[in-house]
């Protein structure tokens, strides 16, 4: 079976969230939205672009900062309307320098714990916001 | 630090993406989604509650197929935008039988590739649909 990128599920506003994990640790790094455009984008270059839906525009990750995911495998899942991209993360996803943007352990009491440590500084890699 | 579940980010429709993700191999599992009450009952019983979009109402993972999953760990990422929940999955997450949702590989020509086999036959678990 063959399918095209515009033959996923997509929400209204067109489109599929797509969680990102290390291909070898597994480790879930981050999750963003492609739109169609991107999946193709993702499928065509090996490398994973994202619909910013703050910027409203195409998102290279990694563009800027050079931590750019290069893509292992894309599956889909059952309902077609999540994706999931494993990957070879350059540095780390997380803008805030942690290699995983999953990184606030949230406790049933709602006590938060910080996992893990940065492996850059976003002052440096980004400038000052 | 402590955080309330209303004070996670949700979508306009009061949704929050939940990662589901197996805790000890590390394998995603699916995606599905929670409003604030979801979590809050997540947190409090150790077992998923997710929002149906499709049925518009709570839905308690497994409580018709007995798949359960027993929650180990919450993670939020940066963003406050997305739940990754670390589980310990009864019998097998997807409702097609399989033990992940994330079971159609997607090639860069677009050819699909079903990954794995069924852990239980959905007739026999769900009914006839």
């Amino acid at each position: 079976m063959r399918i095209k990128p515009e033959e996923l599920k997509y929400s209204q506003d067109g489109l599929i969230p797509a969680i990102v994990q290390d291909a070898k640790t597994k480790e879930v790094l981050m999750l963003a939205y492609m739109n169609s455009e991107a999946v193709a984008k993702t499928l065509a270059t090996g490398e994973t672009w994202f619909w910013s839906r703050s910027r409203q525009k195409f998102w290279h990750k990694g563009e800027s900062s050079g931590n750019v995911q290069k893509v292992k495998e894309v599956l889909y899942d059952c309902d077609r309307d999540t994706l999931l991209v494993l990957v070879e993360q350059k540095g780390a996803a997380c803008h805030e320098g942690y290699y995983s943007c999953f990184h606030y352990a949230l406790a049933p009491d709602g006590e938060v714990t910080v996992i893990g440590e940065p492996l850059f500084d976003p002052e440096k890699v980004y400038g000052k916001s």
